[in-house]
């Protein structure tokens, strides 16, 4: 079980149908920007229109506040971008502040690169070219501040190498983008509407860098990279301001609500985000086994046995069933 | 003007609303197959299933008739495969058998590789590795037969290189496929969702090839390379034989039917398939302007002042207001 959000392992090994799961296994927000089907049905029978792309990318800089002299590269997700990453990238050794996200080792893994992971960001060993930061970090909420983050790309454009930040879980405190650094420093941004929005089967995420890098992911993706309903409903819903500032109400609302049932149940919280909970148990792999049983699917790391984490609960109705299912025998 | 099937600069140059607009500048079925959205609007809101990716490479598998032995790769769009070709095909020179679809050529440049465009296969320079061959051709319905294709194979085999076959209009006639070949021989079958289907705004388009070749595909797109409504109404647009086999039919019955009229309108068919055709007229050039002041939008080519391309109309009405804009003065 490499990843959160499917289904399908889950119901193959304790059975149940997909609606009878409680799926806390990602960093999904539950509550997602509702996609009225009315509006972009059509969009399917049509190629997508150049004239479509550029009202979401302004959107996307007006959402992320991107400066004006960064250029922003809409994809079919942001696992597309880390895709491409490792074959656009300038030959040389990456870096990876781990333990964070796989993919992004395993794609440079796959385009025969060099990855290494590290722990800590305060000596950057001499073969270092580029270093990838997820902030703030999944699964463990660790936040590297702009001050870190500036001086990290400045020691790699010393390097002509590129400083990769993925803020995939950024939209619950947008105060911590770097965004606004990429103008004259090699900064790379991805950004993702399927955590905060709640549409990972979308598939749109985004790149935030200075034009002359942005280029090389505008040609590698070429034309209609992004589909059609990408395109109109990531419009809509990076300018839905009103359902952002209530849907980070919420979420935040909850993390607390969920802490205290998974406190009460024996875990201790780690870390996290206001879109997941790290929390330690003794015996992580029984607990997931428990909860599994019962048709609740949370995410368990096979490097360490004494943690899980916890996606939100939707409404009251499913935080109480993990309550109940965390404090019976 | 490079591609049909955005209006923006059609709107732009010559006004109208997009509903305005009897839009023939492009080969997709004006009839798609009806998606409709009750059956997949929740899957924006959860990552592409494994189960559901599953499900539509068998779908795929069955309605391209591609052998056991092959590999099937799902992909968002034919477009992102023909991005990722010279990223991953072996060192070497690419041909392309032209004039066809522009984008073979732009993505081999945009990639920093050689493509160099010919006009006939009987004699492959020494130095070319490669070959795309879009089959039927686009825009004049060229179709090379299986045996050549089969010796053009052969040839690049003892190259170690690929010949790529871009199959995007050959739903229209499925019996001219090469799927069959690629068990023991270096071809790469593409096929898109786009045309046929009439669905170029889902972005789907698949690879079929041995599997050590699909394998570097794979490894390139990643996990959830398609979205979640894709691989659900791919699966069942795939499934969907009678739509298929009426489809065909009015493709067919239809084609003819424009025929008649261009010719009536002093023009003359000079290629094509059942999905858009290819007439000569002296002053091509003039001919669009006159359609598009009408808000017909047809496909002019820059490079060839006497030739335009015609989409199908979706009915007798746009057929009857394509024939009185011919006759007008």
């Amino acid at each position: 079980m490499k990843h959160g959000g499917d289904l399908s392992e889950a119901i193959a090994h304790y059975g149940g149908k997909l609606q009878d799961w409680l799926d806390l296994s990602t960093g999904i927000n539950p509550e997602p920007w509702p996609a009225d089907p009315r509006f972009w049905t059509d969009s399917l029978y049509r190629l997508p229109a150049q004239a479509d792309e550029e009202a979401l990318i302004v959107a996307a800089r007006e959402a992320y506040q991107a400066p004006g002299e960064t250029a922003i590269v809409a994809a079919p997700g942001t696992q597309a971008l880390i895709q491409w990453l490792p074959h656009l990238a300038p030959a040389g050794d990456a870096a990876i502040l781990g333990p964070t996200y796989s993919e992004h080792a395993l794609s440079w893994q796959r385009a025969g690169r060099t990855a290494i992971e590290i722990h800590s960001t305060e000596t950057l060993a001499h073969n270092v070219r580029h270093l990838t930061v997820v902030n703030p970090n999944n699964p463990d909420g660790r936040i590297l501040d702009l001050a870190n983050l500036k001086g990290l790309a400045e020691e790699l454009s010393r390097r002509d190498g590129w400083l990769i930040v993925d803020e995939s879980f950024a939209d619950v405190d947008p105060a911590m983008s770097c965004a606004a650094l990429c103008t004259n420093l090699p900064i790379i941004v991805l950004r993702s509407s399927g955590k905060f929005f709640g549409l990972p089967g979308l598939r749109l995420g985004f790149l935030i860098a200075a034009p002359h890098i942005a280029a090389h992911f505008h040609a590698a993706l070429g034309p209609w990279a992004v589909s059609s309903p990408a395109l109109i409903i990531g419009t809509a819903a990076l300018k839905d301001q009103n359902w952002a500032d209530t849907a980070r109400a919420k979420l935040k609302a909850m993390a607390h609500r969920i802490d205290g049932v998974l406190e009460a149940g024996g875990l201790s919280i780690i870390g996290g985000t206001f879109l997941f909970r790290l929390a330690h148990y003794a015996d992580a792999g029984a607990l997931h086994e428990k909860l599994a049983r019962k048709h609740i699917w949370t995410r368990r790391f096979d490097e360490c046995g004494t943690r899980l984490r916890f996606g939100l609960p939707r409404n009251d109705r499913d935080l109480a069933r993990l309550k109940e299912a965390l404090l019976s025998s």
